[in-house]
């Protein structure tokens, strides 16, 4: 394993000590494990919590910040955070106008924020939450049960985070974020395994010559292994992927977002993203808004995954909206 | 070799392609490989005008637009831009006020931006050219005389950028550049080598326990090879490096720069900068300005640089200026 590491045990530590070093005007609690703006929670303003395993980074501490989440929870690289840990970043995100938790549908998380929901209610805090199942690539998985959440999450992180800030009412942050995740799919092709600090060495085997085609961001298996063919045929097969599941008119238009997975370099993000432009424009449906960078990753994964989300009334002009997190940041 | 193309020999053109599909606020011309921003010259501005070989994403296409460069000009990966290309990208960025060249110091890169300005001088325009070379790693090189110019590109076009765009004369636009180079030095270490497309194949051999010390940007030797060691040490040295070069006393003011080299995750390049922090308040250094991320890349090389520039008067306050590029953005 070749990494920047001190240990693998400190692996995690470290990286949130620097990323705390590297933005003051956040707040990152190491013994807690979590991470909130620095000034607290805004009161009037709904809180938003987001959190999973660790190994997706910008997402989801990258992700917290003006116009997005008010906190995010880390747990270990690709293990959920713990109900206390999502409880803790509730508190801190709860200016008492409630919180909405976004998930992303893996079994530990759901189990692990859903308890962390009753103990907040416990509390007499209201709480909704968002469940992300975007991934198309398989029913279930290793870890799921049902649709992976991917890509899709940085979406209605923005989206859902934008309503909270111009003052959306709780049950309407809570529904935006549920219309973003509906209108959304996403599909992903590995070209290499990931590699955690702890295990050491690649999470599969995967042969010089092939890629996993709906590869999840842990590296669960996808659909199939095949060997490796133009861009533009691995790109065809991932939008009819997505928008099989989701068909979309002539005529509509989408957000697309083309997601690094950690070791691919930008040109070659381009360059996918222009596949996806031309097969789009072939059905007659329109980018109103893109991004193309490495926003849900999976450690130094060479991949890319591919998200369309219908845009629907509203998603763009909250996608627009001011936002300041390290991860993204417009307007601000 | 696995990556996302089509073939070799259309790599760069369909990454392009794909760049401006995901940029309508950019126009790039595939055939004179220029990219400008698409309202063209700003009047009354002076232009700034950067390039050199492809396989840095984001720079410097990806620097583009308001606040920072007015044109482009990506060559061949790896390969400077030709003369011709160059001119182009001058009189699409001049607006009258004259140009300045930002130009990385390799030979190929030095001697067509040369041309390029003499040939623009026969035009009547008025050029000034800022060279960077920032790296300590080795007093010349394979493409090199002298310090080869990496991570503090990304500082001198903000920088020089945001004087540009205050509407600072041209000798004063690229004064202000000169100083940020000359108030900067950087390192790299590589853990793993480059695949070109059109080599594809690594471009060098590094044993799986090796690290390159004092890599450049296209895979070129550094300093020495040696066994991969925890990253405080790693990073200590590299640190030592640079200060050793141009050493900082104690209360001195600097912007950081941890820059990924493309198949390096975030996670790891925050775990690096922690450790430049530490060490630099050990020296009583403050880190007034970072970046983490990917900005000068090769391709999907792993490992990352260190660039450490003395925050001089003026330069916090351009740096914070807002700026509005596919790679850069806050404030617009």
């Amino acid at each position: 394993m070749k990494k920047f590491l001190n240990t693998a045990d400190t692996y995690l530590t470290d990286a949130l000590a620097g990323f705390a070093a590297a933005h003051p005007d956040l707040s990152v609690n190491l013994e807690s494990r979590v991470v909130t703006r620095a000034r607290g929670a805004v009161p009037g303003k709904v809180g938003l919590v987001s959190g999973g395993g660790s190994g997706h980074e910008p997402l989801h501490t990258g992700f917290v910040g003006e116009g997005m989440l008010d906190a995010a929870c880390p747990g270990e690289i690709f293990t959920s955070p713990v109900p206390d840990q999502v409880v803790e970043a509730v508190r801190a995100a709860d200016s008492g106008e409630g919180t909405v938790l976004i998930v992303k549908n893996y079994t530990g998380d759901v189990m692990n924020f859903e308890m962390a929901a009753e103990l907040a209610g416990e509390e007499g805090r209201r709480v909704e939450t968002v469940l992300v199942d975007d991934d198309v690539a398989v029913e279930d998985s290793t870890f799921t049960a049902g649709r992976r959440g991917t890509g899709a999450t940085l979406l209605v992180e923005k989206i859902a985070g934008a309503a909270a800030a111009r003052g959306d009412a709780l049950e309407e942050v809570a529904a935006i974020g549920r219309r973003v995740d509906a209108a959304s799919r996403s599909f992903a092709v590995a070209l290499t395994a990931c590699t955690t600090p702890s295990a050491g060495r690649p999470g599969f085997d995967l042969p010089e010559d092939e890629v996993e085609v709906g590869v999840g961001i842990h590296g669960e298996p996808g659909r199939r292994r095949e060997k490796l063919r133009p861009a533009s045929e691995i790109v065809s097969d991932m939008v009819d992927a997505v928008l099989d599941d989701r068909p979309l008119e002539s005529g509509a238009e989408a957000i697309v977002v083309v997601n690094g997975m950690g070791g691919t370099p930008l040109s070659e993000l381009y360059l996918v993203y222009g596949e996806v432009a031309a097969l789009l424009e072939e059905r007659g449906v329109s980018i109103v808004r893109n991004a193309v960078g490495d926003y849900v990753t999976s450690l130094d994964m060479a991949g890319c995954s591919i998200t369309v989300c219908e845009a629907e009334e509203g998603f763009t002009d909250l996608w627009d909206a001011p936002v300041s997190t390290p991860g993204l940041r417009w307007g601000i």
